[in-house]
């Protein structure tokens, strides 16, 4: 079966995020001063070829391990549906 | 009110996207054949100060329209809750 899974990946709540930084910033120039505490990350989307969600979830979860998040500076939440 | 919108801004699904072909290339090398059809965009979250949903809605959409996203090169979809 072939799952989508769509990946978030942002950088943890506690660090600094300049680029978000800069966002928020920009807001107020644009006239849209009620916009605030921008954070910016990765929206990954992608196909998991699986027997089960089960199995799609492990694999995605190794993929954001392996690859997609840095943990250090990155958490990640992903959702699982059939395509 | 305070609301907070999640954003994905992707690239068009008819355009290349070099960072997702790249991606998915790698995960063949990290033992994952079963992930493919990688594509990389944005995710955004931010607050709105907002007196109604809908206000809020046409806030971020201008900040998407006006500086989040370049629509020649992408799309953007969000999701405005209640903080």
């Amino acid at each position: 079966m072939k799952f989508i899974a769509e990946i978030d990946v942002m950088p943890h709540k506690a660090l600094l995020d300049p680029q978000g930084k800069a966002v928020s910033g920009s807001m107020k120039n644009l006239n849209l001063p009620e916009i605030g505490n921008v954070r910016i990350g990765k929206h990954i989307s992608l196909e998991v070829e699986a027997d089960s969600k089960a199995t799609a979830e492990a694999k995605v979860d190794e993929a954001c391990k392996k690859l997609l998040a840095n943990p250090i500076m990155e958490y990640y939440e992903y959702k699982i549906s059939e395509a």
